[in-house]
């Protein structure tokens, strides 16, 4: 049966990506407290192609995961992207992989406790040269309440539900559990899944007594991450969905431009 | 060219529903203060099907809204209805329409004005007998103040951006606008597109003043309804955001039911 | 500390269904095969509430599910139904999961096998009179060759991915691998994770061999459940993501008007 | 009244990018055919605050759009950069407009007209030194029908609807129209909102007779793209429904590595 996705191509343009996206899966991702958590992810895979080959062989790639689906560890992420090139015969190669990550959470005063859901995403990838980097992100809800609000009104202040988005770039291994506690302590107040009447008094009075703009929220992951010696590099986004409008607050610091600006100003 | 579509079928089966769905496409709509308001609707058309014919003309549906794009009054979405079924010979037919909607608002102090957007949805069916059923929705976002969290917290009160979502049927025809107030005068605030600080001040101070939960917001606007003779059926669902929770809190009622249930307790 | 849910409501509207939406959660569900497939789930949770009474208690819904997460067979998710109407103190209660559910496949050819994502529901509610309402829903993804586009043309013919959606009522348990197996055996063809060139050839050639319309996947599959004298009651829609379009084609058949529409013709 | 915002930031973190999202907005772009054509947009603004403000003045965002809504040519586009800057006491403004955009074509046999909706996005940002870089995308529905399937299978070839993603830096200004006509000249046929059955066959045979991987439909995109002059940097990529997966494959192609890569082989 001809191979078609071999033959020639004299185009003689490479292609940066190819291969599959959107593909469902159930997947084994580690856990800090209970060393396995089963998940569903949505995965994307890819190898770069040379100009002179027509096309990559996508049924390879659904091949490997369902073979290193049951411990996707970072050490197994490195060695699937290795299999990807080795498979593909490619010179780089990409994966990124989302998924709902849960932690157990006990409400702040009562004690009770249900599981917080995370959407989590690692991204990888392998260069020519051997180079492998990954990158983790995280997407961790939070409250916040505006400073401005509280300042000028007599009684309340308008809060809302966030999100704040970080992606690290790190030298050792850091855990996702580790990564939403730096999220979760630059809200107002962190969000849970139970809540007891004795905690929600304590979380609508730690949150008024918190104040922060989507600014701030950004700002103080900004901080914990240069102090951390860890960190190579991030990205932290925050989105406030606006309790006294119909479309979000948003801020944005990156770790890549902040030396050449802080000496300019 | 043979017209598979036309030919017998023997399964005995009649189709209710065959058509296209999600057509994307610009449509001119009722204005009250503008009288036309051009949007873009994603757009669902369906007829029924006898038992006896395999297929229908799915090219027709995409023809008749292009005509009657230009002005979709409710005039004009009832003779789209009857168009449907005469040219695909069929004995009931659907419509939904769903669409972005635009009213100009200005903030309650500084009297800053900007657009507010609503998701609407128009749903028709013309019935064996013809008989026209129209039902106009309405998505209208608010702001939700917790009254449990007010009453046991000493400062503040969680509060979070909520969608009231409104279904009705009526006798004489309704204005979109006219929906709107209805869900925006049962949250704990209405919220805008543009607020100074003055304002932020009002509608902070007018939620912490008028806590309301979801629960409380689905039955005021469901007393308005029913002292409304020109209301025939409704149907309203209050979500909340919850900003101290990364789910919702949700209240849906129905006037179908109610009567009974009145009577039982 | 003050139960405000708990006061006396004076507004005499009962409410339908009340309680918390969109909460992000693993559950373990029943498996064919393995006994047990671990997942993670989207679950509204619902209550009705008197008239009398001002709102529910939003926490306990989460403490119930944490304690039955653990094995959501269809006989739990009875008990979790009667459970909430205990510890909420209502007279009907609802609960609805979705997921996505993983079965592995082997190619048809080559034998090589990964799992397909389907998305499931499950819904059920429990009345005043703790009757038990459960209905089974399966999106199962197939091939749809087009009929009228093979008869008339010279060579090929348009085909593309469409989603059937079955919903069912049943007398004894049924499993989720024959509600997809209905389904896919109602397409031109099936799809599958995994496809080496040979089982590429076989499903090319399958889907030509066997053109269909949205009608006649709607069709076969409720021609299978008319047959079937454990199913009470289904409702199938289809939907072709059209290949020559950029909008769906549709059909849908509910079983519960057709007697009536069969006596008619 | 206290304004918030304007106070001291002693953390000594610039924000790169502080601001409005997912703002629904009704606006007028440019039209190659009918010189204006109105749509809503979803639209984010946003500007850089220095390291030692605490906050930017939100509202401004919203009121800025709401006067220049009207015509937002890409003159206009580089208008409103500017004035965010000056309005926010800002050095760098970003904007993104996210919009359908329709265009008439005519069915290919019977000249039946019908609009075609492509998804659009314009993102611009002005830098320090007062630069201005604006981007264009489309995003173009095709069908594609796989060279491989057609190759080794006797009858039929699997086909399917995919995405074109095209984004580009141009020198001279470029209608949407002429970016879209570059990724349906690229697919194995385009794709229609209405045809008769005399367009379906024709469309049938145009696909069976020019069969496309991805990874061609992306790199005779990126082909015509090189041969333009007035192209600065374009990146593509192409995402195939896949009629026989439930997943999607994928290839792109970015103009910035090509130099380096092609000399490398």
């Amino acid at each position: 049966m001809k191979d078609v996705q071999k033959e020639k191509d004299y185009r003689n343009i490479p292609i940066d990506k190819v291969g599959i996206k959107n593909l469902r899966y159930p997947v084994t991702v580690q856990d800090k407290e209970n060393k396995y958590q089963q998940t569903v992810a949505n995965i994307n895979m890819y190898v770069d192609l040379p100009h002179h080959i027509k096309g990559t062989h996508m049924s390879r790639f659904v091949e490997m995961l369902h073979i290193f689906r049951q411990e996707l560890s970072y050490e197994a992420f490195s060695r699937i992207l290795n299999n990807m090139k080795t498979q593909l015969n490619a010179r780089s190669s990409h994966m990124e992989l989302s998924f709902p990550y849960f932690v157990k959470k006990r409400a702040p005063v009562t004690g009770s406790s249900g599981l917080m859901d995370y959407s989590c995403k690692i991204t990888g990838q392998s260069d020519r040269n051997g180079k492998i980097d990954i990158v983790s992100h995280v997407e961790v809800p939070v409250s916040s309440l505006c400073p401005c609000s509280k300042e000028i009104s007599e009684c309340g202040a308008h809060n809302q539900r966030g999100i704040v988005k970080l992606g690290v770039r790190f030298k050792k291994f850091i855990w996702i559990e580790d990564l939403i506690k730096i999220c979760e302590e630059a809200g107002s107040c962190e969000v849970f899944s139970v809540l007891k009447r004795a905690d929600e008094k304590e979380v609508t009075e730690r949150a008024y007594n918190n104040p922060k703009f989507v600014e701030d929220i950004a700002r103080d992951v900004a901080l914990k991450l240069y102090d951390d010696k860890n960190i190579l590099w991030f990205e932290v986004s925050v989105e406030n969905f606006e309790s006294i409008h119909n479309h979000s607050a948003y801020a944005y610091i990156s770790s890549s431009g902040i030396d050449e600006s802080r000496q300019e100003i």
